[in-house]
């Protein structure tokens, strides 16, 4: 089959195979043959030889599934990219997204979306409504990280919400938090990344507008920067909420005294619930096929991690299939 | 009235002042007769000049109510140390302790608690138990911030904990969590400051020996340094909390990635709740005089924060109406 591989002696090379081994799904997994999938910066990292991962990269997806259970067997479906072991302490707490055995799909141990098939444990697929568009549900997985941060803070309509950073995350996390009442308002640096956000309804201003007073009852940081917790902190009020969703490499310089004082919480939030995400998707609460710049086909896959990284594309996609 | 006093012209120098006007309680506000007050570590502070505070320092009290209310009138009584206004937005919201408006005893537009005679809202009192000693119930407002961890986390008997930092107020954290359930672990860079800890029944280990694995449910930060946080990180199971109570003046350099990764909760947690604290007094649950290394008289309230400086003293405090 064709896919995208990042090999041992290149790992930070992506190259296209034609004459890859089709996989051969384990007991309890199924085969997925990927109509869709999206490049997100995890993948960028990915590609640049960072976290060691060899193999074929990618973690965003919808697909059909050719071998699997009858229930799932010609079903179109997304999937959890977290595959725990179901035995350690930290499974049988009901955290496998955390289990340290774990595989991740196209991420750690385990190959994943940028080819024409995958493997994936059954318990992982979620079947997508027949209403909606593979451009649609190929954003499941990140939809499903932005309607997490409703997980991490109880909301209610009244709430003053502010979502810092109009990157795909930041925008998709905006929509969700409007999505369960309160009304956000999105704030970035640059003043064209809030254009979306205008158009999708939410309240927008640029960084260097923005009103600096400690009266947020939750800040959603997703700017992508070690810098953005210290400004979170600035603007959430006593005994509100930080929901933390940047992962950088770069350490942040912090005065931790404001988050005493102040009694902040600041919640870490990774992955989230995919079917509260095809929930949203199903009831057309986030016009999430805005996000899409471009899709390439699998064969051009260099080109789609080009195109990935130039800041003004919010999502790449790649179709196999295609030549 | 004698009292301790920090004057505008030299507010870094602790001075006896014997003739102070005894105050005169404001409407709502009752008149209080100190006899048993300690320092705290924001005292030291302020003697140095820090916050601008000029006045009667002293925030830890307990004292006879002798104008005032019936119900309170004679009465021997622990205050809470924040009076709010009671009309802004956030104390709508019952959030009192964070007031704009509010002033704090000692620390903030209201004099405190090392004089002869102190002013303090009615509503702020709390009728001290009459077996409780007046070194036990002035410990209170020490025990109530440490009580307030519990209101950070849900625990449970079977919940690894660990507090970091053995100085009073980790100790009493430790104790306020074993009387909640969980056995904590104590953790001390210096290993005789944990013998206390171990008479109490506590687990202890120190610094140096212990095991960097993530695996504590709870990890309560009292080190009283910037770098605790990142040993906190280090040491707290995925999901879990850590509860931060250093108010450090020092910024600290901290890899965040660690928190969204592994979705860790960090509470900021600071004053609690009296109530609760003088139930465990009460109840006899925390042994707090142990914590009391001398006590001064009023008289000698410069040899008394001289004593509190020194690190292997635990608790000072100062007696008025003695010479």
């Amino acid at each position: 089959m064709q896919a995208l591989l990042l090999t041992p002696d290149q790992p930070d090379v992506i190259r296209v195979i034609n004459d890859h081994t089709e996989p051969t799904p384990a007991d309890g997994e199924v085969l997925i043959r990927v109509t869709l999938a999206g490049i997100c910066a995890t993948d960028l990292e990915i590609a640049k030889g960072y976290m060691g991962f060899t193999g074929i990269p990618g973690h965003e997806f919808v697909g059909i599934v050719e071998r699997g259970p009858a229930e799932l067997l010609n079903q179109r479906v997304v999937g959890e990219i977290n595959c725990p072991c179901n035995a350690c302490e930290l499974c049988r707490a009901g955290l496998g997204n955390h289990c340290p055995n774990r595989t991740v799909l196209g991420i750690a141990g385990r190959d994943g979306a940028f080819a024409e098939y995958l493997n994936l444990p059954a318990a992982n697929c979620h079947v997508v409504p027949t209403h909606l568009s593979d451009e649609q549900a190929v954003l499941t997985e990140l939809l499903a990280a932005a309607v997490h941060v409703v997980d991490a803070c109880t909301l209610t309509p009244d709430m003053r919400v502010t979502v810092l950073g109009a990157g795909r995350l930041g925008l998709l996390c905006a929509a969700a938090v409007a999505a369960h009442g309160p009304r956000p308002c999105v704030v970035d640096r640059n003043a064209n990344r809030l254009k979306l956000a205008r158009q999708w309804g939410l309240d927008t201003i640029p960084l260097d507008q923005l009103d600096r007073q400690p009266n947020q009852d939750v800040v959603v940081e997703c700017t992508g920067s070690s810098a953005g917790l210290a400004l979170a902190i600035e603007l959430t009020r006593p005994a509100g909420t930080i929901v933390l969703k940047t992962t950088s490499a770069d350490r942040a310089d912090i005065d931790l005294a404001p988050i005493v004082i102040h009694e902040l919480r600041i919640v870490g939030n990774r992955c989230g619930p995919f079917a509260a995400a095809l929930d949203l998707l199903a009831r057309d609460r986030v016009c999430v096929t805005d996000l899409i710049s471009a899709t390439y086909p699998l064969s051009q896959g260099a080109d789609a991690f080009a195109a990935a990284r130039q800041p003004d594309h919010l999502k790449i996609l790649i179709r196999p299939g295609e030549s």
